[in-house]
This record gives C-alpha cells, sequence and structure tokens, in this order.
C-alpha cells in the first residue's frame, strides 16, 4: 500500500539508513534478553498502576495474558487531550508509546520476567479524538513500534487502531493488550 | 491514587463501614454458589436476548466463552442516552449493573451453571458519550461491581471503559466480556 | 425483538422465500467446502492486506486466531464516509460485507485453508458515525450475513457493533475478528 511515487530524496535517504540499522540490531533481538533490550533503549518500566475502580491490570488465563486498558501514565505526567485539536501525531506518537512501557510494566508485574513473552498477540488501540481526524495508525505504531523494538519478531502483533470520541480523564490514547506467554 | 486529603468525616466513616462489610462477607463469597449469592442481592437473571442480527449472545472456545456486546435491557425498559448530556454518572452506573445482569444470563444460558465460571477475564466497556465526558469508568464499574459482589476474587477482571460517539438504538452502554469456565 | 407489526407484504414475501431458500440450503453448508461456498456466492478472496504500520494481519495462538482490524478495501476501491452523513445504511451493509471478506483472505494466508475453520468466535464491528446514528447492528449485519452464508453453523459468531467517532482514512467499517482454527 505504500507507493514509492512522491518519495523525497530525504524519506529515500532515512528509509536506507533504518533498514541498515534494522539489519545491524537484528540478530541482536534475539541473543538479548527484553530486560536488557528495555535498558539499552534507556527505558523503565514502572509498576503496575492501580486502576481506578473494581478491577485489576491484568487477568491470565491458560498462556493468554489480557491486559486492561492502559492510558499513557507516565513518570511524572499524563499526556491528556485530543488528536487533531490538542496533540499533533507526533505527540501521539510519543503518548503511546508511554502507553506500551506501561503496557510492560503491567504484564512483568504478573508474569515476573518479560522473557516469558511468546508473542504479542494482539492491541486494541484507541485514539482519541476529533471525528475529522484520520491518522490513527500513526498515533498507535508509538506502540508497536516499541513492542517490536523489544521482542523482535515475536512483538508482531495483530492490531485494531480506531478512534474514539472521549477517553476516561482526556487521556490521549488508551491500548489494551493480549500476550501469549510460556507455561 | 486515591490521597487521603480532601476525604470529609462522611466519607471515611463510609468506607470504614464498607471495609468491615467487606470482611465480613468474605468468606461467604467463597461457600456460597454464585445463584445463592445473585438471590441474596434480589437479582433475577434474564434469559440470553435474541441478538438483534445474524449472529448469538455467546460462543465457547476451549476454556474461554466471548459474549457478544450487551445492553442495558431491563425487565421493563433500555436505558437510552449519551452519558454527559441525558444521563448522570449514577444513571450510568445502574445501565452498566443492568447489563451485567444480561451478560450473566447469557453466560448462564450458555454454560448451564454459574459456579462453573473460573474467572471473569475480561470486559470492553463503551459508554455512549458527549465529546467532553470524562468519567467511563465511573460508569462501567456497575458492572465491575457487580461481578466482583457475584464471584468474590474470581470476579476481578482486567477491563477498559472507554466513550463512543454512537450506539445501536442510542443505548447508554455496551459491554463485552470473556470470561474462563471449567472443562 | 422484531415485532410483526408494520411490516409491508413485501418484506413478508421476501421473508418467506428467505426461510425457504434457508431451508434448501441448509444441507448443503455442511457437505461444501468454504471455499467451495465462496465460489459459489461469487467471492474471491483477496491477499492479506499490507498493514500500514509495524504490525500483522492475523496472529494465531493456541486454537485461536486474532485477526486485526481490517477495512473495507475492495479490488478497486475503498469505502470511505461516515454513516449517517455520507453513507446509507445498504452502503454500510457493503461495505462490511466487503471488509468480511478481507478478513477472510487475511485468515486463509495465514492457515492455509478455510475448512480448518471450527468456529467464527468473536467481532468487533466498529462503525465510522454520526453521534445521532443508531443502525449499527444493520450495518454489521453485511459481514455476519457472510460469514454465516459460507460457514453455516460454524460461521454463528459472539459479536459487538459499535459506533465511532473516526476511523483510519475516513474508512467506513473497521472489523477485528477472532476465529477458532484446528489443531
Amino acid at each position: 500500500m505504500k507507493a514509492n511515487y512522491g518519495r523525497t530524496l530525504l524519506q529515500k535517504v532515512r528509509e536506507k539508513y533504518w533498514k541498515e540499522e534494522h539489519r545491524r540490531n537484528h540478530w541482536r533481538r534475539y541473543v538479548m534478553s527484553a530486560d536488557t533490550r528495555l535498558k539499552e533503549l534507556g527505558l523503565e518500566l514502572p509498576s503496575a498502576a492501580a486502576p481506578v475502580g473494581n478491577y485489576v491490570p491484568a487477568v491470565r488465563s491458560g498462556n493468554l495474558v489480557f491486559l486492561s486498558g492502559h492510558g499513557p501514565v507516565g513518570k511524572d505526567r499524563v499526556v491528556t487531550g485530543k488528536l487533531g485539536v490538542d496533540l499533533t501525531v507526533e505527540e501521539g506518537y510519543e503518548a503511546a508509546k508511554i502507553v506500551a512501557i506501561g503496557l510492560l510494566g503491567s504484564l512483568k508485574d504478573l508474569i515476573g520476567d518479560l522473557d516469558k513473552v511468546r508473542r504479542i498477540v494482539k492491541l486494541l488501540g484507541m485514539v482519541n479524538c476529533d471525528p475529522a481526524f484520520m491518522e490513527q495508525p500513526g498515533v498507535i505504531d508509538g506502540a508497536s513500534d516499541l513492542l517490536v523494538e523489544v521482542f523482535g519478531e515475536k512483538g508482531k502483533h495483530a492490531r485494531s487502531a480506531v478512534g474514539m470520541n472521549a477517553l476516561p480523564f482526556n487521556i490521549a490514547v488508551e491500548i489494551e493488550m493480549i500476550v501469549e506467554v510460556e507455561d
């Protein structure tokens, strides 16, 4: 679906660079643990957030872990606002990345060790936005890219990226996740 | 996330009462059947609603039961309207409770006996609301609280509570649920 | 929930015809392969669409396949627009049918043979619409009807049909699906 025409030279150079970077990093994703990879990316996982209500951050059933919808709750701030009105796609991308870090924090809290992850199975990525906003995939990529960065092939998931008219506390993004883990 | 400052004496008293009530009831949730608990709560389950379309109220796959999105269809009325415009959070809470009762009715229709429930795994709680509405968790709590009332620890689930711009027939809340059941 | 009053003679005749047609076709769904049935319906499956982002069209975990949200991407066009503003329910129904065909294409790509389908488990049907639109079930029926046409009883699924304020690229409908497949 990505056509080649219309790309600027800059885009082409960036792409080439990314591909080389990708090739170089490829083998490392298979030998490094997820925790090492997270450290290398300079990311620190939070503990599971205390849910606001009578529920829990994650439930395991058989080999599947179902994670609650998480918001972009960082160390010192929460990203709020609607895409297409208050936030740019880039800001939304960063918010989705924060969500993914929070999801991994809750997952680690439940299973103890992220190397027990067999596969990131599915994301439902919900973007708080204006009715005219159409770039939900570009926002949720912030989470998808991080998961692939951390888990490599095992991080490649099924996904929906959709627009919501409202989210709790006006958070910018909410994502729920299903993960397959080892016995 | 709940801070202690700013609580009125009344709130503190209520909380203390609730905790004692909770402790007193705790063991009973483990010895009582879900059906007995429902009766004690004065709740009667409806039969599975006839779906409006070419689908079914619930499908079992392995030990998981996936339930269709249910609306707040009570004995003699359907709760319609948008939160933040037509309904208060309290009315939304009651609507979500009605949805949970309907979900349990459909679940019982499929598995025969609610004591076969091993774990309420996940809810996706969708609130019909105004774009400025932010209290989706307070609405979906109506369902979460009931499930924990009925099933105790086994009722604690993962959850998303989000805002929708529109729902079928303008129902106030729609919830879908995943449940783990015995072999 | 469908009342009898208000039906025109034409509707009654159509219904009777449909029921007879249904009875006549009933046994055939059990002896025919899904692929034969698709051919008979004059439908051709596309290959899995290249996802726009760092994710995949479908992931299998155990006997469940989780499919990404798919849009109404037909051979030569994409159905865009909001229900209740730009599109009629009939146009939405057709869009949902195109989505279902795309989902089956991605499923076949992953599992090789649609006769390995044991059960269509669940759809989350998301309709891009105006806040006043209430006929999401009539739209998502386009997907549900096709799945039951192709798989018969095995095609009967749990489902949610809900309204979204915005979808990627302004597509009219997005549907994600869970399917149980053979070992």
